[in-house]
């Protein structure tokens, strides 16, 4: 297998802290380096058409895009540690928190970054509106998510589930899209140290 | 169990149409009227603090929010047919396939609908320079789902899976959010015809 890889960008990242997880060595790394728009080019376009990364591509050549598809594949080979859940309804309350984290935290601070950053500038058609908008969200998300933590360890009880994995690197991102943490949210900030220093967040 | 609906909107539609392809009767269905802001009073945040339906209340007081989640749990209760996929390397393709279209598609055509409609006016901080972005990626969008259709019956081969649903019901919503689809998207057409022939479509 081959993984094309986008350095420190939040998704090439989700997928990698989700192979140290599962305790699976990384395949061979194809660096994808997006600030030069390798990303856009036609040769990258014949691997994944919606010209995104992480990309897995299988030993029999199908290309895999999208972060929770390579990770759910990964999790049908290696079902151990069960980081999508290993019931019925332990999956489907993980995939409720990171659904939620997804189409709100998550999506709120990569909105802010690509509409307001300068370097992204020449990335994306900049919409500086929809910058703030995300911006005047985030507040109210992170009470959801401080609310959650109140009650476990972890989003989804005592063990680390791809929840935790999305929902700390869109804390992690906030820094690069220049929002700060308030000192109020006891319960990210605790859950977020222990997350910080698991081996796999070096990844 | 109990499902907490919201009608003609295209996420309790995404829900009934997955129960129906799986052959399982709806539960008890508590409507929840949109445009009557009943998502947004505090008797529902307190089911669902995301303030989103659909929600499914399960027998012990569960409460399991996010379209995909309900659906994955309806899968794992009921394998067959397998809507989400059989094997790690076809689940991985539906779960590309459906993210494709769901961070594609499917958050343009709402996007434009939610912030551009004027029925949606009261119920959302409308950006018209985000609903007019999105307008302006929905051919691309396009583009991509009909030549993904140009080379099977479904987007991941024979069978129908969870990922024509969505595309099925982003296509659909197309028509409130007042975006015509082109006449060049053949494969598009043909595959939307004979979605909107089966039973289930009418849910």
């Amino acid at each position: 297998m081959k993984l094309y890889d986008g350095g420190r960008a939040p998704n090439p990242r989700r997928v990698r802290i989700f192979y140290a997880e599962k305790g699976i060595p990384l395949p061979e790394i194809v660096p994808v380096d997006i600030a030069a728009r390798e990303h856009l080019t036609p040769e990258f376009a014949r691997i994944n058409p919606a010209r995104r990364v992480p990309v897995l591509v299988l030993d029999d050549g199908t290309a895999l895009a999208e972060t929770m598809a390579i990770c759910r594949y990964l999790e049908g080979l290696h079902p151990e540690p069960a980081l999508f859940g290993a019931t019925p309804k332990q999956a489907a309350l993980i995939e409720m928190w990171n659904r939620r984290i997804e189409l709100g935290l998550f999506a709120s601070v990569t909105a802010v970054f690509r509409h307001s950053h300068p370097s992204m500038a020449d990335l994306e058609r900049q919409v500086p509106e929809w910058a703030q908008a995300n911006r005047d969200m985030v507040d109210d998300q992170l009470t959801l998510l401080d609310l959650q933590l109140a009650g476990s360890r972890f989003l989804c009880g005592e063990e680390l589930s791809v929840a935790d994995i999305s929902a700390g690197i869109a804390i992690d991102f906030m820094k690069p899209a220049r929002i700060a943490l308030p000192e109020e949210f006891a319960n990210i900030r605790r859950w977020h140290a222990e997350l910080s220093s698991r081996p796999s967040w070096r990844a």
